[in-house]
């Protein structure tokens, strides 16, 4: 079977990971190995840099380079929120046709692999060969299939460090902590605050997902109770979790509810979108509990962007992978001549393989906590849920130690 | 000289740093050295700990878990918010007759070191014979006299490296952050931001501390410009910022003034304190951006307890030193025979000699940043205050690589 001859485009969609880079970099440094890759170009900013023309020559980025924006956050091409419909991706692959681009690379999660599926029909269509491979990259850790995607173990490793480091702190001073932490419709990464416990009276005492309705009074009693015992409580809850439906029957987002059963109506932008945010709902979680208990030292924090672009805190697990989903692009593009989406299978405790899966069994499908990772009370997650996190979080976790020293007998 | 022969008792103050547990090992293993020190005791809760004989034998903890609990941040033996009044203290010093403690070493900021003063001081009157050491912790460096104080590097460290990876996250993605960083009266931590900054166009752009006065249309103005030049905007805003008086002349903190303006009134508590929180501040100034400018993505988020507990993000230099300080009491009171606040005193770029201060040159006072550290339009830091604190970040920064890629000849 010959290969196919052309030009490269790779790019990068969607919110950023701690570990991107390195599916970028794993994929031009292989794809320029081939010599069939006659170019790798990198488009800025996304779909959005292809359709715009605004393309760098990855093919002249030095490896030094390279390597170093491997281990640097965040998309180093740029990235953007543009959904293509079907009028968009025929634009782009417009530009492809002007430039024989005959392989498409595209880092991203849902969003981002239902633009290659688009593409990818375009092209069957038209008799155009042209190779295209879905890189998986989300923190939210919501696509199908894959047993993991890269970005989520680093994302999640930030929590657990530092829900294990405010655990430390209210252990030292008591009082209650509430960490509001990312997640619309998935709690997978509010869910990776339970890795910070270390014995039996440590935090995460509480975690609440988007996966189960959330009840005020519940989460009242819930805190209640915890600091009765411990004297103090650590409560981990995702941003999307939603308290009541409205007439169409959707989820209302519990900031939302919480803001008008304070007599305030959550503002609308010009689109429409109610304005949802993190630190109002942090805020009305943490007041809800001082007027119920009466406590002076609660508090409340958003962890917001610091979760999926804090440099440093990045799992060795994760970096290893990001990079091979991208090199593995380029493997199944030019020497099996396959298009799909790299997926991630665990073999063992802990090993993976590369797979690729069809690019219509990924697009625009979202994957939450399955029943077996969450207790049936609804307010923390399982062993079966541990198990599956704690290799992903990779090696040298913080070590946490309590001091152990006798009482002194001072009778 | 005969050294003196009794008990050591030695507690932890005030909010948790990353390194307060290297203060407390360096005291514990340097003192049990000593055979004057005939037992090494610690104080659960601080003070608290004391006035309820809450002792523990730091004698029998392992040297292995001594050295564990160094690299763990938050206080180990716990710590108190309370602040000992002269009867309070009266009462820590029977307690000290009692056990026939000899010395005591208390590692704290301004409230503690004041503790120390005050038990130094009824010591003197009643000539009971007590070596006092106050060993200086805090995040956000408003210690006079020394030239830092450990703790302070760490969080700096946190926060630089935060701030770098939000930049890079806004570059990507375009947009404009607020960070809301710890520091009520004194700007050090905030000031931080400023050493994420690579590039003539990174973030930090606009950073602003308690100690200037705030003027919203002054932010407004500056975030507008910023926005226009860079496409992007990110500003690091100290939690104290301030930005009228009240009648009595003292400051309203800007929170307070938002949700005023906002047509809210802040709540206050049973004792009479205004509920000040960051989540409330953190909207409204991403709110009153939003307005202004009428742009969709603003961000703003609070950094909160993260910064001063996060396990892992920790400065070295910041570890070694906190370590020393804690030796160095140990030291002044067994081999000195003298009282004080040991301090940090530079001697180069970069070392540092420590030195013991007199305590009442320590206690309750807080150094603010100075004048040559915030430029003119006080709203950026300035070079001398990069180089003040450059060396204290330690080693092993996050490189932040950009890609560096020529652009494609698409024509």
């Amino acid at each position: 079977m010959s290969r196919l001859r052309g030009r490269v485009v790779i790019a990068q969609g969607g919110g950023p990971t701690a570990v991107i880079n390195q599916s970028l970099v794993g994929a031009v440094l292989e794809s320029r190995k081939f010599p069939e890759m006659t170019d790798v170009w990198g488009a800025l900013h996304g779909v959005r840099g292809i359709v715009n023309e605004n393309f760098v020559s990855l093919s002249e980025a030095t490896t030094h380079n390279l390597e170093r924006v491997a281990q640097t956050p965040s998309s180093a091409l740029g990235s953007t929120r543009d959904k293509p419909d079907a009028e968009y991706c025929h634009r782009i692959f417009n530009v492809f046709k002007k430039h024989d681009v005959r392989y498409f690379f595209y880092i991203g999660g849902n969003d981002s692999s239902d633009t290659v599926r688009i593409l990818n029909e375009q092209a069957g269509q038209e008799g155009y060969e042209l190779r295209t491979i879905h890189i998986p990259k989300t923190v939210d850790n919501d696509l199908p299939i894959t047993d993991h995607c890269p970005g989520y173990p680093s994302a999640a490793r930030f929590v657990t460090c530092a829900i294990s480091g405010v655990n430390a702190d209210i252990s030292a001073l008591s009082g209650i902590y509430i960490a509001v932490i990312m997640g619309r419709h998935a709690g997978w990464l509010t869910a990776a605050a339970a890795l910070a416990r270390k014995h039996d009276d440590d935090g995460p005492h509480l975690i609440y997902v988007p996966e189960r309705q959330f009840s005020v009074d519940r989460y009242l009693d819930d805190v209640d109770r915890v600091y009765q015992q411990h004297g103090r409580c650590l409560v981990a809850l995702s941003e999307g979790v939603w308290a009541t439906r409205n007439e169409q029957g959707r989820e209302v987002p519990l900031a939302i509810d919480l803001m008008r059963k304070a007599g305030r109506e959550p503002e609308v932008d010009a689109h429409g979108n109610l304005q949802l945010s993190g630190g109002a709902l942090a805020d009305e979680l943490a007041s809800i509990v001082q007027k119920r208990m009466g406590i002076k030292r609660v508090r409340a924090d958003t962890f917001g962007y610091l979760q999926r672009s804090f440099p440093g805190v990045v799992s060795n697990i994760d970096a290893r992978e990001a990079r091979e989903v991208g090199e593995k692009a380029a493997h199944y593009a030019c020497r099996h001549n396959v298009d799909g989406s790299v997926v991630i299978r665990r073999t063992g405790d802990y090993a993976v393989k590369y797979e690729l899966a069809r690019l219509a069994d990924i697009a625009a499908k979202t994957r939450r906590l399955p029943d077996e990772y969450i207790n049936a009370e609804g307010n923390q997650v399982t062993d079966a849920f541990r198990g599956y996190l704690r290799p992903l979080l990779g090696d040298d976790l913080p070590g946490m130690e309590r001091l152990w020293a006798p009482v002194a007998r001072v009778g």
